[in-house]
């Protein structure tokens, strides 16, 4: 049976019970609108560790003025459903008031990592990620915290944070879930009409086309972001926001390339942001 | 006897051993140079936790270029010597290396609160102060974390800090301690010459005489902020930074005087800077 915690309090309290019992916890922060890249994190979760607790809640601080705040798919009854299908011990749903009781002043700020990417698209947002995430790993301290791979920045600038404020926890970062086509899960997808939904593959191929030009021996960082940003923009109804190659932790434009970088991808459908990546390195 | 821990792994372990055996701990964040003031905060959490740790490390990221980083003085033994006659159970002592073993991207940002007062002259000084308690509430889980009311701002800083980011820590705030002629003990006060240590007693009469009009019933802020303006002006060798009355939480200007407010000063002498401050409020 999954157990609902509404307020912090209650997550706090089954935590302690937990913890007294000496059960180790692993964490699994989200929006909601759960799909299979989701699953897949809790079910690694439940793989490690004796609870698997999971948040769903729709932060306000990371979207900025014109962003999906307002639309993003809520969808709770379903969400609680898949949680319970995948053995989830509890949900953690507090509502705005209770998360954000007094107006915040004190932010987690990601530095200049938080500028490159999607923080050069989307000022703030990653400033509202951390600070969320911090007060996530407060209100519930686990052992080891499950990200996707999916938002690879995100994933990059809590290992720093967690690294750099010494957070008793450890992050896990999971594979990037993908359909048949290789469209990368994401709860955006729902917002993409038949024929964007086609056109959204554009994202993985150009990553794919990247990765086997590198394999191939093309090492200038800046003849593959070349080829993806060409196939982008070839792709009818696809607007780029940014196709790069940059070095894995330090999120800086790899020049020449003689190690795993990652490759990211930003590509808008109409009003629909998407974003994908891959890890790729070399022929050794 | 008190054990020193010199690395983030020996606290870890001390605090692990501790929690598992049920005991409740107390912090004491200094920057060493200990003296009568930190001994009160100690003996506070003696009396309330079952252990109690202190840290004493000379934080870089609070010090801004030309600030007395370098001079700070570093006391050790006899900060040590003092511990152990306070009964304190742990002192965590790490180096630089060991604190920031890679360059800082992400840091805490204090927001507006950080940018008035001492915020104003040392641009950066409550990012770096916030991030290392942040970092060392991690290293360090304390139930109760010990601060001292004289560093009025910092204190106000780290108890919006707790609560906006949900930290499993109490937040007690320890009077100020005096010398007999009201100036607040510092660890700065060594560098003042006999004759600027007699100047700066001036700190403490400035505050004293707006608290004294305010119960006469003066309540325009900025009237108190003058009297305390022109008599540190007045005084031989003290330059003026700062003389504010403000909001104790919100540290915003206090117009008209209704409920308990923060009266607070920051004068050099030399190079050497000194603050205090008093909550003071008018006559019900």
């Amino acid at each position: 049976m999954t157990v609902v915690l509404p307020t912090i309090a209650d997550a706090r309290r089954w935590v302690k019970t937990e913890r007294d019992a000496g059960r180790t916890l692993g964490l699994a922060p989200t929006l909601g609108a759960l799909h299979e890249g989701h699953a897949s994190l809790f079910r690694r979760a439940r793989a490690e560790c004796h609870r698997v607790a999971i948040s769903i809640f729709v932060n306000p601080t990371q979207f900025g003025a014109g962003e999906d705040y307002e639309r993003y798919p809520r969808t709770f009854e379903s969400d609680r459903a898949m949680a319970q299908q995948e053995g989830v011990d509890a949900i953690f749903a507090p509502d705005v008031k209770e998360m954000y009781a007094s107006p915040g002043e004190v932010m987690v700020d990601p530095g200049r990592l938080g500028e490159v990417l999607c923080g050069a698209s989307r000022p703030g947002h990653f400033r509202g990620v951390l600070t969320v995430v911090a007060k996530l790993f407060h209100i519930l301290p686990a052992d080891r915290a499950y990200f996707g791979q999916k938002d690879a920045q995100q994933l990059v600038l809590i290992q720093r944070m967690v690294a750099e404020h010494n957070f008793p926890v450890e992050i896990v970062a999971c594979p990037t879930v993908r359909e048949p086509d290789g469209l990368a899960l994401s709860s955006r997808n729902r917002y993409l009409s038949a024929e964007e939904r086609s056109n959204a593959t554009i994202l993985y191929r150009a990553l794919c086309c990247a990765e086997s030009m590198l394999k191939r021996g093309v090492r200038q960082g800046a003849r593959l972001e070349h080829e993806m940003q060409q196939m982008i923009c070839a792709t009818p109804g696809a607007e780029l926001d940014y196709a790069r190659v940059v070095d894995r932790w330090s999120l800086q434009p790899a020049e020449l390339i003689d190690r795993e970088v990652l490759a990211a991808v930003a590509v808008r459908f109409g009003k629909t942001r998407l974003i994908d990546n891959l890890l790729i390195a070399p022929q050794q």
